[in-house]
């Protein structure tokens, strides 16, 4: 297939481009057209893919938290206790995205203020997702003894809830340029839910 | 002293009217000449108080924190084991800042990602106060042997971090029209995290 472009291979050069606007010049500035630009096709190849500029930008989100997911997929898979497992993907789920969004900067707020209340519908979805995989490493914590869980996913819920407020959208500018600090806070909070789960009565 | 009106009464005047007008109308559509009159008040006067109008509504959301805090320090001098205070206070934090926008519906989603960045830096002091009230109930279950904390500023800021994401800011319009469901969604948080805190090594 020498020398055709996918469908696929065409998205992801639109999203790639999405992502290198929206750190240099925020939400408002990027238009439709110079995406197709730097993705070589044309405006309504791009409207092929995507409804309109915030589910571009939506789906650029999507995209992140799909490769997040692929990582969490690993982390859940070692053969490690459940405790430890958990920990360490919570730390990841916080410290991933705060990587994907590393280079924006300033731009960052510009761009969560402006798609905040898709975004918001979108993180539904997101958590599902991440809840699912951490709710089958709790289900093998409690296979192996390690914790009494009643409802898998349920906690799953828990442990997300209690370390979204460290997701990049959360965070001021000063917290997104020292990710090592926001991880050291995500491993505490961790830690003690871990704790917590050890002692389930 | 009849007849006369305090400073304090016509900020606080003010801060009624901008909770009214914020609520029915959203950020961008109220004015600091709308506010004046709601108050009974001139412009000049507004000004005086306030420097803008986003400083206005940060300040309609400080007073919500102080309200919170009267109610913060009440439960942390409850007759109760320090876990069963936290826990209480974990709730309260969430439930009484949703209680003080239940009325906004959908102007929340206007007014947060209007004043966003200005909110976000806000927050760092709302924090350290409710820290600071949490942490001494922290050094209270210390004294009494109940758990192990070894610096109780720290983890009251975990804890914090760990209830963050269940305030109205971070909330979509269906959450916020359920504070039941947020409340036992909190609740469920705030007892792993006791339970963490009651299993320290």
């Amino acid at each position: 297939m020498r020398g055709t472009i996918t469908r696929e291979a065409v998205r992801e050069a639109i999203l790639d481009a999405t992502d290198r606007r929206l750190a240099r010049f925020g939400y408002k500035k990027m238009t439709i057209d110079e995406l197709a630009a730097d993705a070589g096709v044309g405006k309504g190849t791009v409207y092929l893919h995507f409804s309109s500029k915030e589910e571009v930008v939506l789906s650029h989100v999507d995209r992140i938290v799909e490769r997040l997911c692929v990582r969490l997929e690993q982390l859940a898979a070692k053969d490690q206790p459940a405790g430890d497992r958990i920990k360490a993907m919570l730390v990841e789920r916080v410290v991933f995205r705060l990587h994907s969004v590393q280079h924006y900067s300033e731009a960052l707020n510009d761009v969560a203020a402006a798609i905040r209340p898709g975004l918001i519908q979108r993180r539904a979805q997101h958590f599902e997702r991440e809840g699912a995989i951490l709710a089958r490493v709790l289900a093998d914590g409690r296979r192996a003894g390690e914790f009494k869980v009643p409802r898998a996913p349920e906690a799953a819920r828990a442990l997300l809830e209690a370390t979204n407020s460290l997701l990049p959208y959360s965070l001021s500018p000063q917290e997104l340029g020292d990710p090592a600090d926001v991880a050291r806070r995500t491993g505490a909070v961790a830690d003690l839910l871990v704790r917590g789960l050890r002692n389930l009565p």
